[in-house]
């Protein structure tokens, strides 16, 4: 009998419905509030920055399907399914017992699982009439699938890429390019809120924060422009719920369930979008228990330089550097931090979800640190057994994986481990270089 | 109904043997000559500088089909099938009534079909007892391939790449590196060939002729080590109708067959990989006509700066620039050709493999010459529309595909074109980037 390792679902069972796990919660999000008022924020009010739809989606605590709009899901189909693939060479290098897995997000076009909520929030805003959109990017992974889903929907489209990024993935910005977009490094001299931090800070990096602030205020200066965010918010999850639906489905035909579901976090976009699916059976009363009776083990993996699952605060703060967003009930290292400038752009955030704190709160989920050099030499081993060279972040995923099937090789369990690759690494291959001539370092939080 | 876009086998479709042409055709391949006695070579002879399994493929005419070993069909199972999409996107921007079909290679690790044929020339090295593999490359595709099929099987690689190409994709030198191969700028002054090469021409930018000449040069002069090579040769086209072999089968499950099948040519592989197989049916008596009654139009796409499909002569030519291979029967421009620094490195070269020569001589295919900016022309419209950045090799497919898709817009014709999507451009941004800043020529063939 030979053995599968590919699993892959035809385009008559992909996803219909994104599942929003808020409705299923027992502990409700807290809601977003007025900076001034203090009072909670209405759909009406987001909408302001945001497509109306997604707005609503944002605070959607009843619905625990929504619709994909027929448009989004026959984009859908250029790419996905996307394979869940058996890490056999992977399994095989470790001597570990565990059978691993992993959804493959890095063969989507423009190479990460950015492009599942990219084209819903384009569609929504040609829905709605707007013209131009506007967006943050860390990596630039985010940028450049919000860029191809503006041109697909026929949409202007202006990024602002976190600066240190721009600096160390310069093909990022030529792929934005490539779809037409404008991309502008962030700080930058463009925007107030921009000008103001190289005023106090003129070799200031940048960071998510600062882009997020910088393309908030271009979307509320311009007519007809929408904001659009790449994670951390409630309807990005939302959207990249097919990742799990599509996982779920491809466990089952791989015949197994997974004891430990791992992806890495940023925002916490990826790893929603893996684990919510999986995470509603324990939500609907623990009938969704794994293989060996025990709940799953859900992991999310994060830069031991921005650990704000691992040591951050749970309270209400700017998802920006400025101040310009609603606050937001999440773990957080504050919105001035400035993080080290690792090469995994996409994690240096300061915030978690407000969805994710509270399952962390809860107690459903945990957070990991991982040392920059410990995700780089995962990645490496990864690209050497599997063929693929994954992306900085997703190199989080994967190093947190390799413990737990070390662990695994020590108690002689056998473990099966789901994690997301949330991305590839081929525009990261300065970081690479950096890597195999032992430039890397690992920058400490010094919280 | 919903249009299905994409097609994909079950793992237990995939094929378990490769087409072999030359078993085949009317008029077989002449044979390589050895430069001095013009005596035809054996398998022996060629087995001191190719694995001997390669060797033995390499003058098989007489087994239309060879086994698949296991060792490599496993391997192939974590990518394989690849995926055959239609194009609805850009036939819409086109607005032909042609249906567009192509054979998506890109997704595959290290980004295009490379691969195919790296993992079993590695395979039989291995088996062999070979402890060392080198090659040549051009854009980096195939060095980047066989640099992680030696790494799958436990084999030392040595990358020998034409310096103008490594100058303008410095990543895909990195990526060899991240699978522990050592690479080389051609010509180097680590061989006699390239010393000598640098003698006459200081600033020679290199060609694929030349880090032939000097790979070739290090299997001769290492003990346990032999040459591999990643298009050209009859082996190498033979492990690349995987792709046509399954393109077959996957036109079915969209119900239609080819009238055009077109695929970007440099020596011939992923050429021959997607045609062979289809053209099977016309070399065995015409009982494969198309579904419009006619044979299949097969089209070879290469750069109008390196025509030597429509513009060299058929005659016995060196391989190199060198002249240490044997003396091969094919349609050339000269060995010692120095290519324009067009991007599209893996286009860079003299001569085509001698099977397709053939095949051209005796009227089963034609070639066109796209100009290179034509070729990236295609290439934008082709992401812009279907989110796939295409490797600059590719665009040349791309283009001629339009060229034919427009021609059906004129005619009304709703004619059913395949295409090879032999890689991604991803490494290539430094040339989309010289595009969109209109910085991009069209060098002219001075024969």
């Amino acid at each position: 009998m030979e053995k599968q390792k590919r699993f892959l679902l035809p385009e008559s069972e992909l996803p219909r419905q994104w599942y929003n796990i808020q409705a299923d919660m027992i502990n409700k999000p807290l809601p977003p509030i007025h900076p001034q008022t203090k009072e909670p924020l209405s759909a009406d009010d987001l909408a302001h920055i945001f497509a109306a739809e997604c707005a609503r989606q944002e605070l959607d605590q009843t619905h625990s399907w929504i619709d994909i709009p027929d448009e989004v899901r026959e984009r859908y189909k250029a790419y996905r399914s996307t394979p869940l693939v058996r890490a056999y060479a992977l399994e095989q290098a470790l001597g570990t017992p565990a059978h691993i897995y992993f959804k493959n997000e890095s063969v989507n076009p423009l190479g990460s699982h950015k492009i599942n909520s990219a084209l819903p929030q384009c569609y929504y805003c040609k829905q709605e009439g707007v013209t131009n959109v506007t967006t943050e990017t860390g990596a630039g992974q985010w940028g450049a699938a919000l860029s191809y889903a503006a041109k697909t929907f026929g949409l202007e489209c202006a990024v602002y890429q976190v600066k240190i990024s721009m600096q160390q993935k310069p093909y990022r910005s030529s792929i934005m390019r490539t779809f037409g977009a404008t991309v502008e490094g962030s700080p930058s001299m463009s925007t107030r809120a921009g000008k103001d931090i190289i005023t106090r800070d003129p070799h200031h990096p940048g960071s998510l924060g600062t882009a997020i602030s910088e393309a908030i205020e271009l979307a509320t200066t311009t007519p007809n422009c929408k904001y659009t965010l790449g994670s951390v918010l409630n309807h990005v999850s939302l959207h990249q719920t097919v990742i799990g639906l599509e996982a779920e489905k491809q466990m089952e035909m791989a015949g197994e369930y997974p004891d430990t579901i791992i992806a890495c976090f940023g925002g916490g976009s990826n790893f929603g979008g893996l684990a919510f699916p999986f995470m509603r059976h324990q939500l609907q009363k623990g009938n969704g228990k794994s293989s060996n009776g025990k709940w799953i083990d859900f992991i999310a993996a994060e830069p031991s330089s921005c650990p704000k699952l691992t040591k951050g605060k749970f309270e209400y703060d700017f998802g920006d550097s400025a101040g310009y967003t609603p606050l937001l009930p999440m773990f957080t290292l504050g919105h001035d931090f400035k993080p080290a400038n690792i090469h995994a752009g996409g994690l240096r955030y300061h915030g978690a979800g407000t969805i994710v704190s509270q399952l962390l709160k809860d107690g459903y989920m945990r957070g990991v640190d991982i040392p920059q050099t410990e995700s780089f030499k995962a990645g490496l081993l990864f690209a050497q057994t599997e063929g693929i060279i994954p992306a900085p972040e997703s190199g989080h995923a994967i190093a947190a994986t390799i413990r737990e099937a070390l662990a695994c090789k020590k108690t002689g369990e056998e473990k099966v481990i789901l994690f997301n690759l949330s991305g590839h690494g081929l525009i990261d291959m300065t970081a690479y270089d950096s890597f195999l001539n032992g430039d890397l370092t690992d920058p400490v939080y010094e919280g």
